[in-house]
């Protein structure tokens, strides 16, 4: 077991105040020590990484004491890449990391109370990748929870430690736990720097760690790195010397890293340099690279996360740029393409291009870092989320042509299938920011093992291994007890949350009405001259005296059309369409009647108030479960929803004062009055909200 | 009629927005012009007075039209001072100020619509009389309305402009309309500099103004004055030059303006210079103060307010001081009493000096500025406070010795009668900073014209005449809608209101829990080493983890003796204590059972929610009113409520965060949870609350 346990107990100051309290720093994450039996470990086979199996088995073990497990490498033809065959007595895999893999499950099911019965388990996806928007200074772009784990601002001479080797191995093994296997360590908004020498040599430090537990390293490539770096004229693609200049630097990085996953490329997007620059395609540009990393078994992840400001609907255009490249694009090759087609909204439907791309790989980009969803303040569980994007039936092959089976080989012949989660992780002790930010790597990790799995089940998994009884300040409650008032509400509480944030923040379907920069508060107001109007909340909620909402119908921007019928008929009225999506689609008058019976403005209006209701709900959950909590994690969640009821007010009188102003219509009189004025809204930079940063962050 | 009246509309914005909307700036106050029929006035006597009452009367009658209205100067036994009799058909009185008033009466029940029935009135205090706590420098101290309408800042030139005595004008006009006719006009915390001529020449320049209205104009004085101006080695008062100076200088006033009302002194009290400086008395001091302004009718009024840093219970302080000297004062001196023992609190007990003092006049000091209770953000309707105050039975001469009888006359042979309101007034374009706050001016000057006046009528009587069916946007709705919709629940609010703040800021008797320094925001935790105890909230509240209050009974600081049977016994027994006052007198166990079968704790933590509710619920209320009301005023106050609403909830948080770390019990459940931390709100500096501070006042 790695030294990752940290239990600080304060107890010099809570004895004083009469009472007995436990603390936990949050730092284990899902791997917390407890106390275990002795195990016999049988493995006709020795390796550092059935070494490490046999490790956790001994350290974690909840079987009967003494018990045999057996690991066992052998060919199977019903167990797939790293999946995983187990029963009580042991684990069966065709490869090592299987082995590691199917150990972490039996742990797992031995510590959240599951029966340990034969079963097989094969991975959704073979690449199972985060994402880290780390810059070389440091920084996290979209980062809630510190510094970066990798890098730290050193100008052109990065170093490592042996701190940051015992740090990368505890992230390692929190990754391996869940399955992640592979892990992009720099921003996609690409630093040509990263790919010099001295930066090389760091990130083969990086992999030399991660291989210890089977995972891969790629890096983010800025694609006018032949111009930057290489001193090159420019970095068309098609030009011999570019694609020369990246076959050096790919066999330099290959050198270093044998293993090397590939490379992710942020094209023509939002001012990032691609292929388009020299009159190229996304095409033409991915090609070029796939082919430099085809020799070594690598990938390019090539995002399709592009929109110009000249278009009239950014939801509709990354369908429009990349379905025509369909069958264009090398085996290695992979479209990255994020869960709806904005930008990770607390709700979206999901991208028209699932599905659409048939002759492409495809994987889904999903976000764990709360950019959009009340950073590491608010407590927000993703899973629900991403369960609805990979349920989501794009009726592109026959009713049941899921995202999930569109992006998983299940449906089209993908080459490979890969699926990526832009991280929350950071230099704080508890990684996340957020103790409960952090279910939401466990519940990305879990879903890229296994895209069909429910979001109770995940939740119930995290909690379990996450808190427990012994928690508890004193004698530690009976399992029953601590099932009834800790378990069941928080489960709860969780599975509310992510809808909790969207009735606050933008329901029926409004996305994007955030303050634009910081994309945390509300700024539905905010479009100030000379900014690209696709930037500004107005172009996406468009509202007016007749009413609220983007029309994407054929009487407005028709990108409904990219969407498969029977689906397209059913969103295209606004009848039929999902009530949680009205707004993205249609643009209808404030007193348009919704299922309730109630005017939109209404409607409207008990939403933002259900959200409120429901974060203020949350407070009173958590506030119940505090003799079941350790001290430490109780008070920071119990501040970090306080603050998120504060948010959840200001969201509501902010989106509903602004809106009133066209919808010329009363508040109905049964919802709680404003309590903030709009102009003292419209004035607040979201920045000084600041005033509410209450809790020092505890760097590790 | 006087230039009072400003209807400012701003139909040009409010018409692009489709509606026709009324605006009205405030600075009418209660004197709103509305259209009058002719009346014929009729007058044996011509005077300046006398023509301001027929002018009133012409231009606003709401009599029949062409009606006879005969002012009538006549002896009358059952008229005291400047008491007069009414009917429909005229106005007799012993004075010309008691024909004004008079007028103002008989318009005051037409325009309430109640009937003019031959009725005598007479005042309950000769000397009705507003204290501003105005500097020379302009700022006014507990002033939340702008700067001083009487100084502003001009080293030693003062100036008077048209200006200047047009505002004074309205002001004098405002205060006869309720029968105030005295004003002191610097603060009690007094600069020698107002006695130099410069100064007493602007003095002059006021009073010349206020006599048209007749209101006399009265000064703070400080008592080192014959040191600091007059090159005296000191002020004692019993040194012959001492005296003699203060004969000079009154002199030289009366010279000025031989209607002077009199000196207010602030003496030996939160280190202003005093008689106790030269080991002379309180009586000493004022008695000197008296011969002098003896020959010209002036008065004293000396101020109760003392307390010392070494005394264990400041609440009894006063009376301590003060009871001893009962009989040594000369009979143009009055002792100037405030309502409660400590200070202008959202609620105190009765100061037990009304009535003790038996031999000696003593006058209520009473708060118009909301100092403890808000400032001009909270709407606190104050009349049910001082309402509570004067019908306090003292039990001094038997049941029935209410503070009002102890204080005008009724019990106690006083030689003269008189009653203080420290203003609310600045160069706000509304006077007061909060529309409502107008209403607590209002009620001061009609409860110190009659001591038993309602406190709902006395709403009833301010909301009509400031309120109106015609304010309503488009067509003015039927009196009796007017009344079902708007009048009957903003009463409600009213009579409500003071009590919500007692809930939200500091109920069942706790007191002075303030930040220390603006009295505005939660203060309870502060008590920094070397700061006076009785400058803490500690030192008010007690809290410790045994339970809370100031022990005031015989087993504490025994202040409580200080209050006559029964109310003694009654009071001092925790079971028949009013609740309200619980522990105000007492300290109890955090499980004390309350009458409502909760425990204290419970009882606190529900009172603080009461309060919250009972502010949103004015929100609501006033929230529905937007149809009948001006949209100046409307958008005024509901902005205000809105920070009240804000405030209220850190008061609850601030309170129950900080006490809950004594009580160690949980909140109950059913009560929303706090939103904010307790170390937040510790280190937020209640000034900060300024980025609160949305609404740029507007100056006259």
């Amino acid at each position: 077991m790695m030294p990752g346990i940290k239990i600080a107990c304060t107890y010099c100051l809570f004895l004083l105040l009469g009472f007995a309290v436990k603390a936990d720093d949050g730092h284990a994450l899902w791997l917390r020590k407890r106390p275990a039996n002795p195990v016999n470990v049988v493995s006709a086979k020795q390796s550092p990484i059935l070494e490490i199996a046999r490790k956790e088995l001994q350290d974690g073990w909840l079987g009967s004491a003494g018990a045999t497990f057996v690991l066992t490498i052998k060919k199977d033809r019903s167990i797939r890449g790293d999946g995983y065959r187990f029963d009580g007595s042991g684990v069966q895999a065709n490869t090592e990391l299987g082995i590691l893999y199917g150990v972490y499950e039996v742990l797992r099911r031995q510590q959240t109370g599951l029966p340990v019965m034969p079963t097989v388990s094969n991975p959704s996806y073979d690449r199972r990748i985060l994402n880290h928007w780390d810059n070389l200074n440091g920084s996290v772009e979209r980062g809630y929870a510190g510094l970066s784990i990798f890098w730290r601002d050193e100008k052109d001479a990065p170093a490592v430690t042996e701190k940051d080797r015992s740090l990368w191995l505890e992230y390692a093994r929190a990754n391996a736990s869940l399955g992640v296997n592979g892990t992009v360590i720099n921003n996609v908004n690409a630093s040509p720097r990263v790919l010099t020498r001295p930066y090389l040599e760091k990130v083969k430090a990086v992999a030399d760690i991660m291989r210890r537990y089977g995972i891969r390293t790629y890096l983010s490539v800025n694609f006018s790195s032949p111009a930057q770096l290489g001193g090159l004229k420019n970095s068309d693609p098609l030009v011999p010397e570019v694609a020369q200049w990246w076959k050096d630097k790919t066999k330099e990085i290959y050198a270093l890293i044998p293993d090397f996953g590939g490379f992710l490329v942020k094209a023509n997007s939002e001012g990032q340099p691609g292929p388009q620059d020299f009159g190229r395609t996304h095409a033409d540009g991915a090609n070029m690279l796939a082919d430099v990393l085809k020799p070594y078994g690598g990938i390019v992840m090539w995002r399709a996360f592009v929109y110009a400001p000249n278009d009239n609907d950014r939801a509709g255009q990354a369908y429009t740029e990349f379905v025509p490249l369909d069958g264009q694009f090398r085996d290695n090759v992979i479209i990255q393409v994020k869960n709806g087609p904005i930008d990770f909204q607390p709700r979206e439907p999901f991208s028209a291009l699932f599905g659409a791309m048939k002759k492409t790989s495809v994987m889904p980009e999903l976000q764990i870092t709360q950019e959009y969803l009340g950073h590491s303040n608010h407590l927000a569980f993703l899973a629900p989320m991403w369960e609805e994007c990979l349920q989501s039936d794009t009726y592109q092959q026959g009713a049941g042509s899921t995202v999930a089976r569109c992006s998983d080989g299940s449906i089209y012949p993908q080459r490979y299938t890969a699926i990526a989660g832009v991280a929350n992780t950071g230099l704080d002790t508890n990684w996340c920011g957020h103790t409960f930010a952090q279910a939401n790597w466990y519940a990305f990790g879990r879903l890229a093992w296994n895209n069909q799995l429910g979001s109770e089940k995940i939740a119930e998994e995290w909690l379990q291994l996450t808190f427990g009884p012994e928690d508890a300040a004193g004698p530690a409650p009976a399992k029953e007890e601590w099932q009834q008032q800790f378990f069941l509400p928080v489960k709860q509480m969780m599975l509310e949350s992510r809808e909790a944030v969207v009735n606050y923040m933008m329901p029926l379907g409004l996305h994007h009405i955030f303050s634009v920069f910081e994309h945390y508060g509300p700024g539905p107001w905010y479009g100030p001259k000379g900014v690209r109007p696709d930037w500004t909340p107005p172009y996406y909620h468009q509202a007016d005296t007749n009413g609220i909402g983007f029309n994407r119908t054929a009487t407005g921007s028709n990108t409904l059309s990219q969407y498969k019928e029977p689906l397209h008929t059913q969103l295209a009225n606004p009848a039929t369409c999902p009530e949680e999506l009205l707004l993205w689609f249609h643009h209808l008058p404030w007193d348009y009647r919704v299922k309730s019976g109630r005017s939109l403005w209404d409607e409207l209006c008990y939403s933002y108030q259900k959200g409120l209701l429901q974060v203020r709900g949350f407070q009173q959950t958590w506030d119940k479960v505090e003799p079941y909590a350790d001290a430490a994690r109780f008070r920071k969640v119990q501040s970090k929803l306080r603050r998120q009821c504060l948010d959840a007010q200001i969201w509501k009188d902010a989106c509903l004062l602004y809106f009133q102003q066209f919808s010329r219509r009363p508040i109905p009189f049964d919802i709680e009055r404003p309590v903030y004025d709009l102009d003292y809204l419209m004035k607040l930079n979201p920045l000084t909200l600041q005033v509410f940063e209450r809790n020092a962050r505890q760097h590790h």
